[in-house]
């Protein structure tokens, strides 16, 4: 049924190394002119018609039979009956991630500061929550509950009085999961919109959607794009590129685990990437050959052979701290440090969006529920960018109250170098506050 | 010499108030496809080309005579020499302003953190700085060595080992007080390069300039727009729009300080928007009087005069919680509250990049010296983002260390939850972790 297989091998100590491996995490997304081209009319007509030009997106796009936005509202009763229809044991997943990812987050959560200096002044840093944040979920197939949650409850968290969510159903069908985890993460009012007429709708607001602050949530190619448009008139979260995962093995882990990780990232789509690195040779046999006789075992056995042979690799190399450099170059959205004494290697790490430590802490268990968020960054981003957090949906304003004399010492500072940039407003404007 | 003018009056009680208000704020940056094409040949010449490239565009662009790129650094002698040339006062200026930044960025500062749950898993966040960061710098006429501080600064704050400056020298002439302040900012190497070229050199590096992984500070339309493109490659900061201050007064202030803290902000440039809010009618006059009396005495009056025309207002509203209902609507970079309590609105006020509180603090204090950051969210975008930070320089990764008992009941949990995305991989993988 199958055709033979074997992954792709490297070694760090070959010369061409560098070359090699920076060609297998070559990423491009392609931007295409037609697909701007269509996301920027379907904005124009949701700014310009609003409700009317949702209702016909939605019907065109989705193949939903509704004439008004009212059909396309899903009431907070729809939520908790969702949360009934599903079996007791997924609703008690469910609420025991929603607990954990909970109270992960509420760590995250920033406060407001001052100080206050010998004259008087005061400085410091007053954090208030979004008005309001967006949230895209996508429909059909690729609709994930855990999504849901680890999108909605940091916003929560983070003190958004309003959650809005927005989830395509096409041809009408509604997934009681995805609900039923809107409704565990508190979400406060959803639409059944999507595609970019939902970002549109999200970004400027309609008779029925109210504007949002922050749009944030995964979709496809339109989706993307049209909040990349918006961006600016909200904000956005990152614009993930395709999953990845890296893992370093000391050799000491069951390689069919460790061959299991690997394809629970391939198993995401053909694009998404999976690579173990090791200073164990024979262990990277050993992992080969667990990857040749469970593959054919997998239900999505083709998207992960696909994923496997265009972007999967074991790399050996000659010990730990090649393995942790390698990590560095590659800044992986997630690392296992599947090795004997990960914390030994941990402050070697500087760039990776999650970190999974030891031989139990299997990529999944952070995907779902151990708290962490699972929204993290893609495609080397991780070098300066962080998993969606709390500090997401916080923002920051700088608080300056000078005393008399403060502002009289200040004013003095600012005199001289405003009229060193030749600003001879701010000049007198401090100047004023100089005391005689 | 100069014609009559008188600026805009609204009023709050209008019932086309909203509407006023909305076109007044209104402000959509313009995306011109000859800048876009342009940029983008230049960011693949400097890709393909490297240092070549650089040299050549140099040359055209900027009336550089240099032929080699070893003529385009600045070691870091030459910015000591820099703070010998300038003026003591200036100098003692720049390193009391440095001073205080630092100290106030210190507070912002994050630590790692992890926490230890009862069956062993240990869950936290590990903190970092990013590697090296990129900072841009305007040549010319808008060169500001106080945005030299407030964007170096946070990064060194933040622990970045690296912090490498690009500034051009139109025709070769180099700015002093900017040098000097890379000097007390602690900048590690300078390039005389500016423009596309010089962004594009920072995001993929060239022979002699090393690639950053986030570029800061301001630009013209070249380097925004180039920052856009090379988003994602490496991280950028917020594309800024025109400057923007709303002054909300009690009556109190003296007239003539505020009509100067409004041309503070209008002598930027044009588009520069500077509004008063105030529940005195009276009190307005007197400000639209010092506005006609100072502004002919003004250096930058021809600016100030459009600015004013074009898109500032004094605002009549019935009360101070009106006030601050204004305040949230615009949601200003700046905002004075030059009010008899300012600590007691302080709460009302849900989104500003900046809050200056008090008759005494003019917001050039907080521009230059005061120690909060000046680079901040322009345009509405303080509903969602925040001041310039240390916060920008320093990333998070998530940190997930199961023990095999938590590992055993996560698996559990992510089993059910993962069965239900049809993710089998993951649910497999979550599996062989659950104790038998």
């Amino acid at each position: 049924m199958t055709t033979p297989f074997a992954i792709r091998r490297l070694h760090a100590a070959d010369p061409d190394f560098a070359r090699h491996l920076d060609h297998l995490l070559s990423w491009e997304s392609v931007s295409d002119d037609a697909v701007n081209g269509r996301v920027l009319e379907i904005i124009k007509a949701v700014r310009e018609r609003g409700d009317e030009a949702l209702v016909e997106f939605t019907q065109r796009f989705d193949g939903v039979q509704a004439t008004t936005m009212a059909e396309l509202i899903l009431p907070r009763e729809r939520l908790e009956l969702a949360l009934t229809r599903i079996s007791s044991e997924q609703r008690e997943a469910l609420e025991k991630a929603a607990e954990r990812v909970r109270i992960y987050h509420e760590r995250q959560k920033q406060d407001s500061w001052t100080y206050t200096e010998a004259d008087g002044t005061v400085l410091g840093q007053q954090v208030t929550p979004l008005d309001r944040a967006g949230l895209y979920v996508p429909g059909g197939k690729a609709a994930y509950p855990s999504s849901v949650l680890m999108n909605a409850i940091p916003a929560k968290v983070a003190g958004v009085p309003e959650v809005v969510m927005v989830v395509p159903t096409p041809k009408g069908e509604l997934n009681e999961l995805v609900l039923a985890a809107a409704c565990v993460a508190g979400v406060d009012r959803v639409f059944t919109i999507g595609g970019a007429q939902a970002v549109a709708a999200l970004a400027y607001g309609t008779e029925s959607v109210p504007p949002v602050d922050k749009i944030v949530g995964p979709g496809n190619i339109y989706v993307a794009t049209a909040k990349r448009h918006v961006f600016g008139q909200v904000g956005i979260d990152m614009i993930a590129g395709p999953s990845e995962i890296l893992v370093v093995c000391d050799g000491g882990t069951d390689p069919d685990w460790i061959a299991m990780d690997l394809f629970s990232q391939a198993e995401h789509d053909e694009d998404a990437q999976s690579i173990l690195v090791s200073p164990d040779a024979a262990f990277l046999d050993r992992v080969a050959e667990s990857i040749e006789r469970l593959l054919p075992t997998m239900e999505r056995a083709e998207i992960i052979r696909t994923s496997l042979q265009a972007r999967g690799a074991l790399i050996l190399v000659e010990d730990m701290t090649q393995a942790m450099a390698v990590a560095n170059r590659i800044a992986p959205e997630h690392l296992e440090l599947s090795v004997a004494e990960p914390e030994r290697w941990l402050p070697a790490i500087r760039h990776a969006g999650a970190i999974f430590m030891g031989r139990y802490t299997a990529e999944a268990l952070g995907d779902y529920c151990a708290g962490p968020n699972h929204v993290l960054p893609t495609s080397g981003t991780a070098r300066f960018s962080s998993p969606l957090g709390v500090y997401d949906f916080q923002k920051r304003s700088s608080i300056i109250h000078c005393s008399a004399e403060g502002a009289s010492g200040l004013g003095k500072v600012a005199s001289v170098l405003s009229r060193g940039e030749s600003l001879t407003a701010h000049a007198r404007s401090a100047e004023y506050r100089i005391k005689a």
